[in-house]
């Protein structure tokens, strides 16, 4: 029997974009056959690779994005909540479930640390004993993970998790990446539907001339 | 008779998503009795303002968005072609639209701009003789609009058209204010239409508490 092919959801418990997308990605994956491989990557490493600025670093962007994702949670029938502040450090729960290697538990816990974050009423995942608590909630040594998550090993592979999205092309989150074709944004699950199926619109003759296209003016970049 | 209320509907013709915004937005007011006044913004000046960068400022971002672009041209059934370059100095075409007084008339302007743009076989807007050709094409003086598009008071009222537009909380385009409230992007289209029908969800209690939410921390800015 071939095995499913991957679907790797790279992601960063500080968007609630993709706290609204990893269960749709999970249906997504389950209809299509395919394993959904959740690698956590650190957002903020991302932007400063890119020189750029995350949605809550511009003031009237940031509270215009609480108000976007409030719409689509609600368009979507989800529950969405503020977490005890943000930004927050969201380092340790990444690498929590990145020392989480059977992928069956790691999703089970990025799915329940999600909900922990923009779920109603949830404790953030900010506090180390907090994080042992929900880990433990679902079966999984608590204690263990949060010591092996401090581990230089541990570190090293966020950094590294972070690095792979960015090479292939990642620049936020959520990111997927099937097929060797990467989509970003809570917005394009039914992209990825529509590619799953053998519809996907783009072929490589014209994205040849998109690519190609020349810049014929440029701006003087932010200093 | 009451006077039907305005929906600002701010635009660079940079933007691809303005140009798939633009008749849906036309489509929506006329659901909804809204008098559309398309108002030109320079969104370089506007990234300027927020030390952003644009999505054509990123190079994986760049070609990213326009695959992404490309899908939802096609699931709408629109007809999305690459200009003859881009980025592209909309400075002249958008001074044009801002010299159009006559609401009716500015209307018909941009969107045969945006068809000269993004349409198939579109010349594009650099191209002082195409503007006045364009613009003469559909019923106006170009050669008038395109002298006074050049004049000091016009360049004052793009740069002002430009600051109001932040002012009222805009980062990006399309955005599209409506009774005081801000939209941003194609994908908030069926949010408005939501937000006139009376069902928004966001109410000024919901919105306090992720107004306030404190930062737990705090990324160092790219310099």
């Amino acid at each position: 029997m071939q095995p499913r092919p991957d679907l790797i959801f790279y992601f960063d418990f500080i968007s609630p974009y993709a706290y609204l997308a990893f269960p749709e990605v999970l249906r997504l994956c389950e209809h299509h056959e395919r394993n959904v491989i959740p690698v956590p990557v650190v957002l903020g490493a991302m932007l400063s690779h890119h020189g750029h600025l995350g949605p809550a670093e511009i003031p009237s962007k940031r509270l215009y994005t609480f108000k976007h994702v409030l719409r689509l949670a609600h368009e979507r029938g989800r529950a969405l909540t503020p977490p005890p502040g943000h930004p927050f450090n969201s380092l340790l729960a990444l690498r929590m479930c990145l020392a989480t290697s059977d992928i069956d538990a790691r999703i089970r816990l990025v799915g329940r640390l999600f909900t922990a974050t923009w779920g109603i009423d949830g404790p953030g995942i900010t506090q180390p004993s907090v994080l042992e608590q929900l880990a433990s909630g679902i079966g999984l040594d608590g204690g263990e993970l949060c010591a092996q998550a401090t581990s230089p090993e541990i570190k090293a592979a966020l950094r590294d998790s972070t690095s792979e999205a960015i090479s292939v092309g990642s620049f936020g989150v959520p990111s997927m990446l099937v097929d060797g074709e990467l989509f970003w944004g809570l917005d394009s699950v039914p992209h990825i539907d529509r590619f799953l199926k053998g519809g996907d619109p783009i072929d490589p003759d014209t994205l040849a001339q998109w690519q190609d296209l020349p810049a014929l003016a440029q701006r003087k970049r932010p200093s």
